[in-house]
């Protein structure tokens, strides 16, 4: 049975990065066979554009019945503080996951081996870090209601959101966090505010309890606060860390940036049955699109997560893994990674290097 | 007339720290005749020991008398889980903000000159930074109602808390932030998360409203994800940062770890008149308590803010931090920013050797 994965470009460096990964992942469909199929539609700022909302009918309906998605990025000047905020690029992305339930967002913060000098820590901080970052995305603050601005009775404005979690919601990004640990070296650690929120008070409960199901995972518990410190003093001490979403927004930005890898890091957001929306960690970067100098390997490396969570077809993603490593190998270097030494190359040339490697 | 200072010690080290601070304090006294007079009470976890909760009546009743208060910190693993959210110890911490309306919490990051080697971050990046961030401190989602645990009808529980912020709460600590500007760098960056959250759609329109009264101040704004980002990449390029109460907690922690010197940095949180609380940005370190290691130079530097913001002694805080910066320039060093050549000493001696200087 064929699966099909729809690709969207959105906004700015978007349209580059995605050219090449879907090169890299229309290879490796033909190398080993996977029988995909492919469509596209439009999300973000472009989307707007054409069909008045950034999240438009036409992606609805593409994205509801695909298997996966593979997504570029979105967003840029000419939409800033135009529209409404429910029609601005952003919006869209909020909007693809409450609609699909993608509420398991994975963020790997990697520092890669070729890379650990371009980090703005000392490098023996850095080195070897390998963190996976567990980010409830559905649910949280970004969704909860009552949310808006009023007038108040002396005709001042309040504005106001809520942010809330019931058990249910608490219990099933628990289980990604566990499931990912018992792959890995078998720790979570669950990031709150429960010394000031009732809402991460019962986040935390649920954790301990879903815990009692993993035995053989250590869970602890950090404040945020300390979170934010602990990954720029002593990141390597992490192994998942699971949070909120708005905890997780700035805590899995912070932790790329940390890497020094920014370029190269991708994400999956999955529902329950593991559909999935994939994406690089980084912006779309208006200043630099369409000039071919943007890194496409981060984009390529969510094609891999993709193949991995919602195909099924681990040893294809693995393919793309070694030939990306094989690619760094060689001295291949985007603007953003590059250092002296190495061969300067742009977006589109690094998406054939790695289709050649494979 | 005289003005009345309230010494609180806390939990843990702060029994030694403050002790350094007062002595310094005192001295500063003594030698410029600020006429200052002295009060004690207790605050956080040996505060609820003695009196069932963690800010007694005692300690509100000379609280509210007072001119400034200083304190060390609080908390500690014999606090942890035993009680209610409302008696631990940082709900003292919480309360006191509340009832004195100490809004204004000013945070310096400075990295301290003889100490950039401490940062983990690049001495590049790191060397000559000072920012002041301003952190909203009695509003926001730490405060707002409704707030709790509730069951649902089928039975689940569901956590819930309210981030709200009004205009005129906005304004006022827009001021305070514009003001500091004025006596700096003239640059105001004002981080939000205005692509998501109306009650910071709001903070942002109302920055800038507050900004046309300071022509001279130029302000930007930055959504709380990328500050986290930036604060690790680029973090010189800040001057003021302003934020909400939750957004401030985070980034002022990140912030104080970035410059290497977490036990040199001090805290001031003031009210409407500059009646202020002033603490370490450090906590209470219980393993390292009663052993005379600790570093009282951030406190020693709160108590030369208290003399400066609620004191109006300028010249003195300006001493005590002249005497600092002699004592670190003889290379006299506690033992969490020792280094190579520097001569280790404890916190009382480090308080005496402050004194000594002054
Ligand atoms: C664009 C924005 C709404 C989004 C978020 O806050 O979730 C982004 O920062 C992210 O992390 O994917
Ligand atoms: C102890 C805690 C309640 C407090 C806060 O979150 O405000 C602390 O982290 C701080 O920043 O002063």
């Amino acid at each position: 049975m064929s699966k099909n994965v729809l690709i969207i470009e959105g906004d700015g460096i978007g349209v580059e990065i995605i050219a090449a990964a879907e090169k890299v992942l229309k290879a490796v469909n033909e190398i080993d066979n996977l029988n995909l199929t492919f469509d596209t539609a439009m999300l973000g700022g472009r989307a707007y554009d054409q069909y008045g909302k950034p999240y438009p009918d036409d992606t609805q309906t593409k994205a509801r019945a695909a298997d996966a998605i593979l997504f570029g990025a979105l967003g840029g000047p000419q939409w800033d503080g135009k529209t409404e905020r429910h029609l601005r690029p952003e919006a869209g992305l909020l909007d693809i996951r409450s609609d699909l339930g993608l509420f398991a967002n994975l963020r790997p913060a990697v520092a890669f081996e070729q890379l650990v000098a371009a980090s703005p820590l000392k490098p023996e901080l850095v080195g070897g870090l390998d963190i996976m970052i567990v980010r409830e995305l559905t649910g949280g603050i970004y969704f909860g209601q009552p949310r808006g601005i009023r007038t108040l009775e002396n005709g001042e404005k309040q504005g106001f959101n809520t942010d809330v979690y019931k058990e249910s919601e608490i219990r099933r990004i628990a289980k990604v966090a566990f499931e990912a640990a018992q792959k890995r070296n078998k720790r979570v650690c669950s990031v709150d505010k429960a010394n000031v929120l009732e809402v991460t008070v019962l986040w935390r409960e649920v954790m301990e309890e879903v815990a009692k199901g993993y035995p053989d995972v250590e869970l602890s518990h950090m404040y945020v606060d300390n979170a934010a410190m602990q990954l720029v003093i002593n990141p390597k001490q992490f192994d998942v860390l699971v949070t909120g979403n708005l905890f997780g927004d700035i805590l899995s930005d912070e932790a790329s940036m940390i890497t020094g890898s920014i370029g190269m890091l991708p994400s999956a957001s999955l529902d329950v049955n593991n559909k999935g929306f994939y994406e690089p960690c980084h912006g779309s970067a208006p200043d630099i699109a369409g000039q071919d100098i943007a890194n496409p390997l981060a984009t390529i490396m969510s094609a891999a997560m993709l193949l991995r969570y919602s195909i099924g077809a681990a040893s294809s993603a693995d393919r793309i893994q070694a030939a990306v490593g094989r690619v760094l190998d060689a001295g291949l270097r985007t603007k953003d990674i590059y250092s002296d030494g190495m061969t300067l190359i742009g977006c589109e040339a690094m998406g054939q290097a790695v289709v050649d490697a494979l």
